[in-house]
């Protein structure tokens, strides 16, 4: 990572993946750019961060095509030219923020969510690519989560806006290899206690099933901007268009004896 | 299908797979409500297969939550109570249409297309469960093409659209089956030379390679039709939230010897 | 199925897939052909069936290239020619059965596992192939479980052998559809209260976990014969070389509030 | 990978994937210990590697449980106690090597592939846990290929036994994570024109009809050494029982614009 430069989205407090893959990246080398949503910058502790890792903050609210195109430009300007790799972590759900029950939503709130969660992705590359502000091997992830694929019922809309997200990446994943070796994946990431996460109803219910279903346990915010990392090094570069499961093996086990045994009881 | 009823969105001329669909239901004696957008309607010959099949033409904006709900109300109506299946054949790209291409999406028109070709799906489901109007172990199937998987460039913002309504079918299908024993899957088909699929651009190459790919041929709609029947029927009971490959074998074969002989011209 | 005449592999007795399948089949108009392993004839009640059938019981060891010509030939012989369909329902694991454990496989033992449960469908499509013993447009189905996909423990070597037995469904498919336009599919069934499934360790705690996972509940083997019936029939021309889930949902489903509840016990 | 230790199995020749990770493995401070079959030793060129990366050579044919025992034993001596990693990079078609198709397979030659190709891997992985020889958190990587998810003809039985590969990666993951926080993966990797792969009928054409459909172009072998390497690092020990794709985006590609113009010829 040393040398390399690149954006961090979604850093909300110490507790978030970004917040720790931010930390990481500096750690080992690379420059970073923190952003977030107005409002979340509002409720976090990001100038921390910005403090600790020597970064800029700058305020995009990812559905305007406005902000996200003074993000790009100002991050440019930051590292004089074009930089290496972007996280994105960025989603929410208004139905579920407003109560509303995946059976009853409000297809307005519905909108909103699909353009904060997934259009953002699609925004921010055609973004990027227009000002050419990605390097050649550059790589960008973004955070997704296994309901994308399988029903887990208290998910909801995010179900819908992560499995958008993933083709999303894969689709622009496409163009952009072809256009200039920049590779797209996501990381299919454990539940885990964040801020964001832990609004999620039937959480903690959800997390306990999750860890007796992962073989190796479910991985934590730590672990995950480990493995983001790798995304970001040149040891990576074939890897492209993939949602990559980070999760302790969860995803391939059908059932554990753990949860027979709970099941039997 | 003897005494099945149900609803067939998306009848615009007789190439149409919808088409097709509806008479084979006739032909098997179930009983039809035709539905197609307004200005799709003016453009097609719907009324035709209206005479042909005895149905009534129920007009539907799918992005109206009042013409949807109109359709569902007069649909049990016209019934006499609640109803066995729906064939949800709806898709339309504004960003194609308008000559925008994947890497340069006009945001207002990609939230369109999402919600005409995907959301519409929910909008559907939502207002079926809410006017309890699928009779248990009721079916329905909506149509989507294997670029929400895999990327087929030409298909631009549409494989994303693909993406969401097979995740809205998963997500509903959950809920459905556990109120109702409904059941919600998606056919991947064929590229098919229907009036819509005509307009996507570069088909004609992409049409002779899927050929080409698929060890037993391109499926055609009247094939399509036949295999949404089984979906339909009682004999299909305990398949649901299932994307279903209707396509010659195209999804399972990574290269054909009829390709590599061309790739060696 | 009127007229249409196949093999039927399996039927131990009346809980077996295989021989609800036969009754399905002999009930809607279709010829049928009983087989199975000596072993598993002397244990089982074939007679009963092929009485009620009105069908000619043909011993096979699957592991023998000669029971398996002989199978073919005598089939042919028969039906007074080529026939329709397939039906694969073969599977033991010499492993569990002798009490070995994942992690101590007798390797002598598993490689039988495998020729019986996997290899066998290759011999037996070869066989088929070799004396044109399928019509075009002629439909083999073998029944194998999700634990291909994902690890359920107490599956142990069987899950190897049903990813073995995918595998060349796949692979035989696409040569069969070029050739003589036969398809071959899988069906990942429920687990299923039969002999052969009683058999696996913990296999109460599981179904029950199955059940409660599954939106549609576990589907029967009644279910699951009538769902075979529209493979073998001509409505699903176009479908070869997948895998098809016939799982009340179980698949698609990450978890259910009902399994969330048992966890919080 | 300072300080880690660890077995590459199947560094035939400098073409190798196997080669270019052992070297890979010691430049970054790794010891190694290599093996092969003795049959492959004689024709390649290990000890030449040996030299260089100062590692022993302890022949193995894994078809052989005292060998495998033998190999895991020595290792154990040689590091002084149990190790880290291990690359399994093992295969070999009797059938395609007697020029037997894929339609006329001998079973004899067929069990001996799954043997060499597959079950090498259990029998690796039941010997090193008998041994307890992997340090908790160790990493072990097989290489597979897309052959076992789709059908690529002239790859014929080897799919069969990818297919059976990676099944037995899941389910020994599944159990060594629980028993030791061991993780087991398998990269899919591009057709990479190894000496073992250019064996393979029809090579060259496929080859270049990979390189067409992947957005990246096809990984070479010092790609996946390097993307192999962060396998074996601490950086993602929550990856495990995945198939991972090292291929440019071949597998999420549907078809290029470059393969549609090559159609139309």
């Amino acid at each position: 990572m040393k040398g390399k430069k690149g954006i961090i989205f979604g850093a909300l407090d110490e507790r978030s993946i970004a917040w720790k893959t931010a930390e990481r990246c500096y750690e080992e080398g690379a420059q970073i750019v923190l952003t977030n949503a107005p409002v979340a910058m509002r409720m976090g502790e990001i100038n921390k961060l910005a403090e600790k890792t020597n970064a800029p903050v700058i305020p995009c609210d990812v559905t305007s095509n406005q902000d996200m195109e003074h993000l790009i430009v100002k991050s440019k300007e930051h590292f004089g030219g074009s930089f290496d790799f972007i996280l994105h972590s960025v989603g929410m759900s208004l139905n579920m923020r407003k109560g509303k029950s995946y059976l009853d939503l409000d297809y307005g709130f519905n909108q909103k969510t699909l353009d904060i969660s997934a259009t953002s992705l699609h925004r921010l590359l055609a973004t990027s690519l227009k000002h050419d502000a990605l390097n050649e091997w550059g790589s960008v992830v973004a955070l997704t989560y296994i309901a994308a694929q399988r029903v887990f019922p208290d998910y909801s809309e995010m179900a819908d806006a992560k499995a958008l997200l993933e083709s999303i990446a894969r689709s622009f994943g496409y163009h952009y290899a072809l256009k200039k070796k920049v590779r797209i994946n996501t990381i299919s990431q454990s539940p885990t206690r964040t801020t964001a996460g832990s609004g999620v109803k039937g959480f903690d219910g959800f997390i306990s099933y999750a860890e007796k279903m992962s073989p190796l346990g479910n991985a934590s915010a730590d672990d995950c901007a480990n493995y983001t990392i790798t995304l970001f090094s040149d040891l990576t570069r074939f890897v492209t268009m993939q949602n990559l499961y980070h999760d302790g093996g969860f995803s391939m086990t059908g059932v554990t004896n753990s949860v027979i045994e709970q099941m039997e009881k």
